[in-house]
């Protein structure tokens, strides 16, 4: 084991912030750490100055336990004159911090130091010069720590290791070369707010436990839906967890519209039901439907199909490969003629709704009945934060409401629309709202919007140098919609050969190889997939706000220097 | 508004780190800063020493934003002798702050800041002179403060003044005396883990972008199994959003498991579907019914309605308001017999678990199917944190796959079977897992189970207290198997009356007034409910690891205080 304090910056160690030769050095640090809010100044300035002897020469004579108890101040004097105090770690345990008597003080050293380890991370995930991968494969990984759980706890030396070597070994997802999904990039604002959304640790059953969250979501969801075109931002919607969960709760509000008899009777109350999407949707539509008892045979399926009764058609604003939006205000004429629920699902292109000049890419939009859009994709809100929102308001409710009259009495001392949480599938529900409000808050409607600008502006770049370069074949025609570029990188090798079995078989094999390669070297990552009869391609999506066009320039370096060989 | 920097540690403000009567000051800061892991001493200490002049001088001459970007010290001096910067929040906007060139020194700063502010309330969260809540009645908080959401940025003393009022008006749920939900209390090494998820800030597809965590959310599950009692812990599993999610999921299961065509044909292949619960038991099966086209009806209803197959059988290891554990022997007894899916829900009582002392309570459940587990609720795990358990290992993924070939390539270069994305509902999925899995090594198995045995001698204490005291009567007899203790408070004007209508009538108002009042004053909080033909009772729940039996006197005496006059 290392020695005790190693790795982590222990207040008042050997190098002598109390030391004769420096006498008014740690005085010096308390003056300047009473400028702290609100009393913690005085907090941490008292780690400095403790009463205990040095471990060193006091270890001898008693327990560990009571030695770093021992470390405490007792005097009366702000700051001190005591001399210095060591918070060892190896000596504490989870049940020295608080709530424990004298907690206090190991409590904000140990949260201190664990801060540390992540502002050394957060620096570190914006520098170039580090990996966004350290790579390993699963059992060289399960091997070179012991993760196993135990009977007997371990010290707090061993977890502020643990959240080292956890971080270590982490994807930075904020790296500005890191465009694996479409949620990248690392937030200071919205991670200062989930944070905070940590530190209240509630949830968003109703106001009674959450007040102010269920204000935010509420100020925020009608936000959103102005933001959509709803008149006044009238309407419903919650935040849940995940988009999968938000087109979900889209086809159950939209079944039950039209069978409200399904609640109790279940799907044999109904007719077959049948949706329509498109083959580019996303695949989290065919899970609803499995989930829900319509079945996955149901999408797709020939609608003259007898007795099957379309129930939903759900466009997709900004498909995951492609980034492709569908034709949302013929989609709503049709909808509108035949009386079905037209659902949006915007998550990966909602976030084009902040932008002027990108905006019309959803045109037809107000006509949805229901719209899932995610903050955590193209607006960078850390994850999850993802919304459905409603245009009738009340049926959320009356699809979901159980009247569970342990959590929803009522007759509480307080407006009851604000319990919000039977409208909800879930029971408990985390507090995804706040960082999306704060970031709101921090950046406006405008920043957001420079923010997707510049991301399709990027993309856009990306998409001129390579549809021209040799070795590059575009997936799909024209100018991307979205920030999708989707393309094959055809190496040296293979840029000779005749358009046959044998060249598709190959160049299959190109991206997984240069993808491995990325990933071992841990220099980017970006991601491939083939689709329908399309071998193995790169979807290149940005949403990083730390990519530039270095950035860009560099991928495309990267791909052809990995590659070249194959 | 405030002046700039005022109520946050403002690194070299006016009282002069830097002043010539303290030569010595800002650089002994530095020595000790110096000591932070990894060079962030190096960064912090530059926040001290910047090339700027005073703010009040040089604002005249340039803009606000220049003026509080110069303030970035460029020296390479370590420490420096350049005059001290000042963090000007008033001055700086999210757009400093990292990614943005220069932002590493603001960013520090602000998040230091935010830190100081969750840290003091960390520290009076646990403080029984603060109040558990700050009471507002909804009209007043949403006028009380600006919360709306608007075009354009705001400053990041702004930013940071919304952190504060967001928690002046938030419930402190590790207080002491906050009871109210079967989640309480604030972990000081789960809030850390927490803050790490945070940072890390990814999502559990694959292993490709969670390594770590997918191999801890690995040995988490299988170690959940070991203690189910499942032989060599094997089987299956997942972190969900909370019991109501991991409830569904087991409803799912159990019905692909018995009708695999059910995946594709939806319930129209499938006969009509009847589940077995308790009457106390969670209505998140309700909800799960409702949602998967099995509809309400299908459960409590007549087994013997021509047509109806039982898939389920939901046994309840601690109900939610008598925290009553049903017998699950007999139930396995009887699903065995009719080859019925034994599911547990646990939520509540899986902590037990833990308890050598309590285990007995779950005796069978190592022969359920499938367990839902919350340790967010009696193990204190920040939330969310809830796990479905399964026995057969494979279904959740037959049951949800659907093959996504963008996030689940079957070509990677190392071992798919750590992509666990499939066998989930959800698409993206929040990491829960960390956090449970630091607490398990800081605290072991015996800290938990030291835990949740003090919350039952609690609510023991509080039961023997209660039930022969005058004004109380208990809500079921016998002493509470989990830390539900059931109880009327009978005000002194109600004790002699005679037990009919109109007592109930006035009984039945008393719980709603003591609470509402409870909230005003803001001492302590505590759920009640009405349940079947019972008025609304007190549900006194224990699994706040802060309380003490002087907090069960305080409740006491509270509930009296406030209920006398009633």
């Amino acid at each position: 084991m290392a020695s005790p304090g190693s790795g982590f910056w222990s207040f008042g160690s050997e190098d002598g912030s109390g030391d004769p030769e420096n006498p008014g050095t740690a005085r010096a640090w308390c003056q300047v750490a009473q400028k702290f809010t609100g009393g913690i100044g005085n907090k941490l300035c008292a780690l400095l100055y403790g009463d205990a002897e040095k471990p060193a020469e006091s270890r001898g004579s008693q327990t560990p336990r009571a030695a770093a108890r021992k470390a405490a101040c007792a005097c009366d004097q702000k700051p001190c004159n005591c001399s210095k105090a060591d918070v060892n770690y190896a000596y504490l345990h989870a049940t020295d911090l608080l709530p424990a008597c004298d907690g206090e003080r190991p409590t904000l050293a140990f949260l201190q130091d664990v801060m540390n380890i992540l502002l050394q991370y957060v620096v570190k995930s914006f520098d170039r010069s580090t990996k966004v991968i350290d790579f390993h494969y699963p059992n060289e990984l399960l091997q070179e720590y012991n993760w196993e759980l135990a009977d007997q706890p371990q010290n707090l030396e061993e977890i502020l290791m643990h959240c080292q070597t956890t971080l270590k070994y982490a994807i930075k997802t904020g790296h500005p070369r890191y465009f694996n999904q479409l949620s990248t990039g690392l937030d200071m604002v919205g991670l200062a707010a989930d944070w905070l959304t940590s530190t209240a640790n509630t949830n968003m059953f109703t106001y009674e436990i959450a007040p102010v969250f269920v204000l935010l979501e509420y100020v925020t969801l009608k936000k959103m839906r102005e933001i959509i075109g709803w008149p006044g931002g009238s309407g419903d919607g919650i935040f849940s967890p995940g988009g999968a969960i938000s087109n979900m709760y889209a086809m159950m509000i939209a079944r039950f519209k039209m069978f409200p008899e399904v609640k109790e009777k279940g799907m044999a109350a109904v007719p077959r039901l049948i949706a329509f999407t498109s083959e580019h949707s996303h695949f989290s539509l065919k899970k609803g439907a499995a989930a829900l008892g319509i079945g996955t045979d149901s999408q797709f399926a020939n609608s003259t199909q007898v007795g099957f009764v379309p129930f939903l058609v759900s466009a997709t604003a900004g498909t995951t490969v492609y980034g492709a939006f569908d034709p949302l205000l013929a989609v709503a004429d049709i909808c509108k003629k035949y009386k079905i629920w037209m659902h949006v699902d915007a998550a990966w292109g909602g976030g084009l709704l902040m932008s002027r000049k990108h905006r019309w890419k959803l045109s037809g939009v107000e006509r949805a009945n229901s719209v899932t859009w995610n903050p955590h994709k193209m607006m960078g809100v850390p994850l999850q934060c993802s919304a459905l929102l409603v245009r009738e308001e009340g049926l959320m409710q009356n699809c979901n409401q159980m009247h569970a009259s342990y959590l929803f009495q009522q007759d509480k001392h307080y407006d009851l629309s604000y319990d919000t949480g039977d409208k909800a599938l879930q029971c408990g529900r985390h507090v995804d709202v706040f960082k999306l409000w704060l970031m709101w808050r921090a950046k406006g409607t405008t920043g957001f919007e420079a923010h997707v600008d510049k991301c399709l502006e990027l993309a856009e770049y990306l998409y001129n140098i390579i549809k021209n370069r040799e070795g590059y074949e575009m997936v799909f025609d024209g100018k991307p919609q979205h920030t999708n570029v989707c393309f094959w990188y055809v190496p040296p090798s293979l840029r000779t050969l005749e358009d046959n079995e044998e060249r598709m078989s190959r160049l299959s094999k190109v991206a997984p190889v240069i993808k491995a390669r990325m990933m071992e070297y841990g220099t980017t990552m970006v991601s491939y997939q083939p689709l329908g009869d399309k071998v193995n391609f790169f979807r290149m999506v940005i949403s990083n706000p730390a990519a530039t066009h270095q950035d860009i320039d560099f991928l495309i370096e990267e791909i052809e220097r990995l590659g070249q060989d194959l």
